[in-house]
This record gives structure tokens, sequence and C-alpha cells, in this order.
């Protein structure tokens, strides 16, 4: 057994449910970390397969729809040898007036071993896991929380950079509506990164200085130095009522350029938790630039997801 | 082996499909539950799973959206090793004009094993096996059949109370719209109970005496006594031009309450076939309440589709 | 090992992705169907499964529903032992406004080994495949390819006829809108057969001689001593703006009933690739009549994506 392996077998991830990255210390999340580091290295290697969910069922419960997330966890699912059930909440029991609770009391009740959960209300899936005895994991309740994407791009930081605490990471964007930016800004924060977020003030919620962040409504100055810029996507589907910027005018301001990107270090990163909206978040050419990991935070997503099952199998009753 | 085991294996199912419980004897049926009775208690027991469907592929056929039964379905198949493929019919050929019939003998050519399938027609499910050469279970026809509903539930009663002859069950609610109702009177009058339907008039069928129950339109007078109290959901959606009752007005005559229930025996259970409408057929706290059975419901549903499918692939040519 | 097993071995499949018929040789095809032929086999015979894609994940990413071919490919993948995810795009990523490109890169950095493609545009999946690591099987893209479909009518043909060179195939119906016919003509033409369309002229498109077939307006003129008769579905949904036939008018002229096919030879075959519109282009009669191997072309249709699914594997790095 190798050092690493040995390190992550000594350690273990000492809960039921991943609902948030609230209150996961350093040593919880580098637990995960590494597991995910080396399953991700197992992924580019050819012929592994780990089977630590073999005999195991996983039901991902979809209440908006994500292609993006939802395939990530049934292919973690899948390379640990696990069954998937994919649920289509839009065409379900839900329409005809069964509410969350119900929904959950019965899925529990096909004892399934864990529930992926992504729901449009905060606090929805904290929620449903109270109701059932499987393991739960958050994959994004309104604009809460999203615990494996905080990871796969502590992840993918750590792999890129060598380290996380010490750095400077501007997040940049809407960050209002964004579940994305308050779960790293608490991992970044806990693995001991300066995290700062650039947003047009009508992006920003109220008392924004509480979120853990320096706040800057100046897109440049917020990249200043940065050796992380990680760019947010414009949720649109959630600013009913509210001044929507158009396309253009907000490029301007908060879309990443090179022109912009060149206030951050030379060696900084991008980073955008996809899907992009080109031309409107972020700048085509950046977005395919050298200095671009986007295409490396979906791979660590799957190895991510890939950890964090493993660690919450590993706590459920032998099978 | 046990005893129990032994005896399993010492009988069969001697059919291809599932498609009615008419017909069938208290002895066919005896052995289903006693079959789903061992699975149920595997399910239950960590570290068991049947390899009884390993190589064999399963089609899920829903012409009508069903998370529930559709779930349970999958979820038995891959408990016994099993392959499934989803069916998502509203978006299928079946918009490009195709044929049920035609739909039928194009999965056939894919030579599935099992087709479980759910149609909006009553009689499209025993049509669409007619055009096969692989098992054909009916997940519910119109408003006609759903077999393995019934059979669920006699497990659940047999669960719960020890026996099923000689029990009183009431089943109330939207009589006429409901394959529920009408599988469960067959097979708990094959299984030698006494059954009682309550309805308002206008959701009893004409000639209700003709479902072979004894029929009352005051859900009163139905609880007398009864040992099973078995609720059905108010099915709106197929009640197209007729009076639909308001749910105030609904729930104050056919709903089940606590004062209602209090007419039944003191350790009568009470169950639903889900979704539930809380407040409309079904108090919440009754619902919620120790008699209760629903939860189990669901998890017996899991295992009587396990005992099912198994049957039927005994009688599959070896693969 | 048998000698139509050894020659298999000995032969490959010099290609990472299956994009279209063009260009694709004799010996190449037949090494195609030769492995589609033996999976065809297996799969008559109960007992058989190969392990060919366990480990491996295949994507069925459909930006157009078609239950037949998504399925076909989904039940051909299981049967090599394989993961299959089915990614339903119009509730996807792309609705989100993330393009082409984008999706294509996200998947691939899942680590798919396959992708099974499905677009709306001819050309989208070529472009689709030069953005990723894996292999990719077009499915069908527009009104330009749709291979397995054209293989799968050789493979049915071979089988029916026990040759392919020196047939006259008649291909008959909508030309225009249909990657069917443009498939077919390119293989059949590869393996020797004398390949005849008719269509109104309608549904013809421009310089139709360019197809590489004889080009018929008058029905019964290109059944003249067919071997085999292959009809087209008319895609209504494609016809946009241009003039439609009415169903009457056009089963009128280019339905195949029994008096057209008495044009034919007395043992020619009659296919459709399915959903059928009985009726319009094909008499019910004529659809269910001794002559039709339509079934068959089903069958063949997993068979053909077993083979061409296995032969994309074996060129895949070892896992």
């Amino acid at each position: 057994m190798s050092n690493a392996a040995a390190k992550v077998e000594a350690l273990h991830f000492p809960h039921r449910h991943l609902l948030t990255v609230e209150g996961l210390g350093a040593t919880e999340i580098n637990f995960l970390l590494d597991l995910a580091d080396s399953a991700a290295d197992d992924n580019r290697q050819v012929g592994k397969r780990r089977d630590i969910l073999r005999g195991r069922t996983l039901i991902n419960l979809f209440f908006e729809a994500s292609t993006r997330t939802q395939s990530s966890f049934e292919m973690a699912a899948k390379r640990l040898g696990g069954d998937v059930m994919n649920m289509n909440v839009s065409t379900s029991s839900v329409q005809k007036g069964e509410t969350l609770i119900d929904t959950a009391i019965t899925l529990n009740a096909m004892r399934p071993d864990i529930i992926v959960v992504r729901h449009h209300a905060a606090g929805a899936v904290e929620l449903l896991a109270q109701k059932v005895d499987c393991s739960v994991v958050n994959a994004g309740d309104g604009s809460h929380q999203h615990p494996t994407q905080a990871l796969l791009d502590a992840l993918t930081i750590r792999r890129a950079k060598g380290r996380i605490a010490g750095l400077t990471v501007a997040i940049c964007g809407d960050i209002l509506h964004s579940r994305v930016a308050r779960s790293n800004i608490i991992l970044l924060n806990a693995l001991g990164a300066r995290v700062r977020i650039a947003a047009p003030s009508t992006l920003l919620p109220a008392a924004p200085e509480r979120l853990g962040a320096e706040v800057y409504t100046d897109m440049w100055k917020a990249l200043e130095g940065a050796d992380v810029v990680m760019m947010l996507r414009l949720q649109r589907e959630r600013m009913e009522g509210s001044y929507v910027p158009s396309s253009r005018e907000y490029f301007h301001f908060f879309g990443l350029d090179h022109e912009k990107l060149a206030r951050a270090k030379p060696d900084a990163i991008v980073m955008h938790p996809g899907p992009m909206n080109r031309g409107v978040e972020i700048a085509s050419t950046v977005a395919d630039h050298s200095s671009s990991v986007i295409r490396e935070q979906v791979e660590m997503g799957v190895a991510v997801r890939m950890a964090v099952l493993e660690a919450l199998a590993r706590n459920l009753p032998k099978r």
C-alpha cells in the first residue's frame, strides 16, 4: 500500500450526509480531496475501477434539471460499481400533489443507500435528509449550497497550484444567486485562502460582507494580484422581476476578457462552473486559453463525487 | 436450506405474464407472497442481493408517468442483478404516429426478457402481451388492473395482521377510476377477506355490486369494525367533464380523519397506495399515525416486484 | 474457435469513430457485418453475453428524441456488459445557452469511452467528434448520415438473400429528408448492389442523380424486378414551409401496397426503418406480410450496434 493510500485508509469522514460545506474542518476536507485526487489518477490510468458501491443503489433525485451535475454523479457511482436510478421529478408524483416529505419517505422505503438531491429551494435537501435512513448528498439547493462544486473547485486549484492556503481567489459575477459562490467562500476560507467577491451591486446580497469575503463592485480591482479567477454563470432564470443587465453591458463590466485577466498574476488560473455563456461572463478566447482549467473542473467533478460517495459508503451498514 | 426456502423452491408460478389478478388462485398468490416476504427480509438484512436476473433485460415501458411504480420495478430488477431500460414514451416514436402494436413488435425484436407496461387504456397491456415473446407485467392499465399493487397491499396486510382470511377490509374513495380497488377486491376475495367499498355515488361505477364487494355510500358505516382501512387517491385527472367534488367537501364525507377511523377496530391499519393528497383523502395526522402502514406498502412494493420478476424469470428460457 | 470466429479475430476496423459510411470499403463493412451476424446468433441463443464493454461507459447523447435508436444502442451496450448513461438533452445545459462544443468538451472531461450522438443538424456529430478523446458513433445527423441504420439494413438483406452484390434495391419515398436513404445508397453501392430511388419530384433533392442511384419519379417503374423494396418514413416534421402531400394522395402514388409490390420479384423482401406510418408509406397488410423483414431489421439493429461498439472498443486503450 502506498503512503498516500495508507493515509487515506487511516482517516475517515465522520458524517452520514454531505449537505453543506459549513462546519467542515480542514482535515475532513483534505481527506475528501486526497481521496478524490487518487480517484482522478485512477480515472486517467486505464484499467482502474473500484467496487466500493457494488450492490449499492444511488438515487439521483433532481427537482431541477442539470445534465452536468446529474451525469457527473451517475458517472461517479458507476465507476464505483454502483447502481443508479435517475428520477425525473418534473414528470413525477410531485405533479400529483405529493409533498417533498412524502417523496422522501417513499424513496426511503425503497431502501436506497444514497440519495443525491438537487432542489430549487434553499434548505429542501436538509429537510429531506431528516426524513430518511440513507445518506443524502446535496447537489445544489436554491442559492444556498453546492458542496461538491466547492470541493471540485478546491481540488482543481490544489492540483494546479500545489496548495490552497495563502492563495488569493477572486469570485466574480452573479454572487446574489450563486450557491457556488457561497459554498466556495466557506470552503476556501476553511483551507486558508484569501477570498474576494466582485459583482455589480444589483447582484450582491444585502450585507455582502457577511459572506466572509472582501467585497468589490469593481472587477478590475478584485482581480489585482489574484492567483485564481473564478467566474460565475449569470443566472437570468433566477432574476424574475428584478433588473437584468444586457449581455453586452454585463460583459463590459464583469465579463472576463484578456485585458481584465492581465490584472491577475501572470500564472493565474481561470475557472467557471459551467454551463458557460460565452461572451457574457467570459470571452471565448479566455475560456479556451491555456490559463483556463474549466475542463479539468469537470474531470475533477467526477473524481470528487467518487470520493464523497466512497467516504459516505464507508459509513453505511455493511451489505 | 430453510423450510421457507424449500417451500418456495417446491412451487412455481405457471404463467408467462402477470396481466391481471383475475383467475389467480390462493396457492399461486401465496407462492408470490411467500417469495416476496423472503425478498423483503433480504432487503432489510444488509448484505443480501440475488442474481436471478443477471444477464436479463427488463424494459420499463411507461405510457403514463409514474415515478413511484417505475422506480419500484427498477429497484426490484436491479436488486436481482438485472439490466433495466426505461422508456420515456411521451417523447417517443408513439408521437411519430407508431401504433401500440408496432411499439410492442419493435421492443420484442430487441429481445428483452421482461417488459413492464403502464398504459392509460384498459386492455392495452394485454393486447401488447399477445404480440411479444417475452414476459409482460401489467403496471397499471387505465382503470382496469394493477396486479402488483394488489399483491403488495396483500403482503402488507399479511405482515401486519398475520393473515388475510376473515379480515374485513374497507376500500374507500374514488372507486370509479381505481384500478387499485378493482385489483384489490379480486385478490382479497381470493384470499378469503370480506371486502367493503365506500364512495360517493358519483364515484361508483354502474352496478357497483358486481365488483364483488359490499357497497356503501356512507363511509362511517363502511368502517364499522374494519380490520383494514384502505384509502384511494382522488383521481381528478380522470374526471373530465364530470362532477368533481371540492377538496373540503370530499374530505368532510370521505376523507379519513381520526373520528371516522375510530369506527374501525382499535387495531385497524390504514393504507394508501400513494401519492397522497393530504387533507383530501386522508388527514395528515392519520397518514403519519402509528396505525398507518403506508411506508411499509412502498417497501413491500419493491419486495413484491422482486417476487413477480423472480417467478416469471424462472419460467423464461435459460440464458 | 470456429472459422468464422477466426476470420473475425484476424481483421479489425481501423477507425476511432463511426461518423459516416462514406469511404468505408467492402472489407471493413463485411468485417462489421460478420461481427454483427455472430452477435445476432448469440442474441438468439439463450445464455450468451459478452463482456467486451465491462468497465466501459457509453453516453447516449440524443439532441433529437428517438426511443428506437437510443434503446437499440442501450440494449447493445448492456449486452456487451457496458454502462450506459442516457442524456436527455432537451432538458439540459443546452437550454442554458451552452454550445455544442462546450457540451462535447464537458462530456469528454468525464472520460467516457464511447459517445453515441443524434443531432438535428448535418455535420454536428463530426464537429463534436473533433473535440473529444473517446470514440463517437453517429446515430443520425439531420438529413446527412445514419451509418448504423445502413449497416443493419445491409445485414438484414444479406441474411435474407445470402448476398448483396448484384441485387436490385429500390429505396422509395421521402428521399429529400432521409439520412437513411443517403447512408444506404453509399453502403449498398460499396457492396455491389444496384440502387434505385423513387420519390415524387418534390421529395427529391436538387440533382438527385448525384446521390449515386438510378432516379425514378414513378414508383411502379422503380419496383420492376427489384429484389429489395425499402420504404422510407414520410418526415412531415422536416417539411416546414414546403408542400406536404396528403396521406391519401401520397399513399396512392408512393405507398407500398400489394399491387405495386407485385412489380418486384416474387421473392422480393420489404423493409422500413420505422416508425411506420401505416396506410401512408405502406399498407398494413404489406407491413405484416411474410415478405416483410421489418421486425428483423430491429433485431439486426441491436446486433449491428453490438458489432460497431465491439469494433470500436477493440481500438480503445486497454482498461
